[in-house]
């Protein structure tokens, strides 16, 4: 059973690209427009939106807008801006995924490509949704009723086309009355489990209770927490789950304490080409994240910034896709989730 | 062998009490003066200073102050004040300790009690450098050359006297070369280790690396980290440390990834009178420290925000005080060391 949100972080309206600021939420809603694909490969890098399957939309519709460019300048190198599109973020797999499919179409040589491309990346919006909702429900049907639960980040609507992974399990648990408590890690340094994790279920009238990463092993210790729920931006052949950095952690104090760990993600964030998680490149951000303003100069005290970490496959619970669960994972069993129907 | 410290957190000057406000650090370096134990026993509740033994410092001052305000006001009253001080910070021992120091002086009738109370105040201090000279010693010498350490919050020069616990062992095993790099993590919500741990060791030109508490994990399995150095606010009969929150997380991931860990607290912070730490009361501290402007008047989040963990001695490798070293704590061993001249 699934539980509607209110919220749509990415839009398609007057041939143009909207996305919903995330980097000013809960206190401004300011809306970001792209007309071009480098507007929206800087609308990625910049976080503007981010979470692994909304980074694939737009970059779908990003590459309509490419191809529109190309079209009406024969000077644009439509191949540098897609390879610039792809590199906005290393690590998710979502982005690659989706300007392989519209590759794809690119490859063929229709009369009508340019409405192709935008049909398949508004097709690729709505799958999402779809799938979405599939996996709470997936998600759900594991928690019993009274569970409490914590999340890390966010892996909610505006991660996504518009329900959640993680979220949309919590939002699908939720509608069923299984939840007694839901809490939200902060996620330092961008604070996405604090702005935007507790700013979209408090939207649409979840209560939400925040903690900081520090509070984690006091948590599982003195709330009795049943479930860590995360989505990930990249899960390997082997099960392996890279998400945002925190994620490991909770998932080594929630074996030392009982606690079980799901995750939450399509199968287009499944890359059955990277065997496991140490071959995966680990986006480093800025410094500046971590110092703010605090050290100007002083090369004394420097930042290490890497965003995401990997959880090995032996300490996930469930990996929940639209296709179906997968219950402690290794790669036979990721394997043949891949090869099902 | 001691790394001088540049810090003073706490002086005597002119018959007042001047505490270095640690709450706007590093941007702004301001005195906060303490004329009436009110104001000392404010600055404690507010954070001016932190740190067990500091505020245990302070409380011996503030006595004092107190005692000289009870002389010239017979309508003061000096023992409700002295309770209001005790309960400024309800987790850490050193606190009450400091203060049942000087109980006992006022409990003996003698013509100079007035000097007495300063001069045992001063005595606290004194002993507090000394003290952390010596266990910074003990501490430098379980390291081995060539070894990265990861601190937590701040139990340095500005949590003490102005040497530190455990950046007190830092000090010492850095002036004899045993360190190759000191990761800080940043310690939300007050950041005390972005904000204090990050300024003293760069005032005193030693470099240092600040992480987010999320990347814990991704720092021992990717840095080789050797040992975990804090502090304590209490040490229970069993060797149960309390600390900041997130201490306890850091202790898991060492477990888990074969790191050490090293408490470093002077006997003042071991309190035999409680035998374990599920015992201790811990503070919970205002929602606003984490929500911040986020979410005025939204009943549908809210936050947890307990600000020390309890670490069980069985994660814990070595406590440090200024007696000596116990290896693999336990009661027996907690009792033997309390027991020694």
């Amino acid at each position: 059973m699934s539980y509607p949100s209110s919220i749509s972080p990415i839009r398609w309206e007057n041939n143009r690209l909207i996305l919903l600021d995330q980097r000013y939420l809960p206190l401004k809603h300011d809306d970001y427009v792209c007309a071009t694909l480098e507007q929206a490969a800087q609308g990625i890098a910049d976080l503007v939106v981010r979470g692994a399957p909304a980074i694939g939309i737009t970059a779908a519709y990003a590459v309509y807008l490419g191809y529109q460019q190309h079209k009406q300048n024969v000077n644009y190198d439509f191949t540098a801006a897609l390879e610039g599109l792809i590199n906005a973020r290393p690590t998710a797999v979502n982005l690659a995924w989706a300007v392989e499919q519209q590759k794809a179409l690119l490859n063929t040589d229709q009369a009508d490509l340019s409405q192709q491309l935008l049909d398949n990346a508004k097709r690729i919006h709505q799958q999402d949704l779809d799938d979405n909702i599939k996996m709470g429900d997936f998600g759900a049907n594991l928690i019993d009723s009274g569970s409490r639960v914590v999340t890390h980040c966010n892996a909610g609507a505006l991660a996504t086309a518009g329900y959640g992974t993680a979220l949309g399990v919590i939002r699908s648990a939720w509608s069923e009355e299984k939840l007694d408590q839901i809490f939200a890690s902060e996620t330092r340094p961008w604070l996405q489990g604090l702005r935007l994790t507790a700013w979209e279920l408090a939207e649409d009238k979840i209560p939400v209770t925040v903690i900081v990463e520090g509070a984690v092993s006091s948590l599982f210790n003195r709330k009795k927490i049943d479930w860590v729920i995360v989505g990930s931006d990249r899960i390997c052949a082997n099960g392996d789950v890279i998400n945002k950095v925190g994620t490991c952690n909770q998932a080594i104090m929630a074996r030392h304490y009982g606690v079980k760990v799901m995750v939450a993600a399509p199968t287009s964030t499944i890359d059955m080409n990277t065997q496991s998680g140490d071959l995966v490149d680990i986006e480093n951000r800025s410094d500046s994240e971590i110092l703010a303003q605090n050290y100007p100069d002083n090369e004394l005290v420097s930042a290490w910034n890497p965003v995401f970490d990997v959880t090995p496959a032996a300490l996930v619970s469930a990996i929940v896709t639209e296709k179906g669960v997968v219950l402690q994972p290794d790669k036979d069993k990721m394997l043949a989730l891949m090869s099902s129907k």
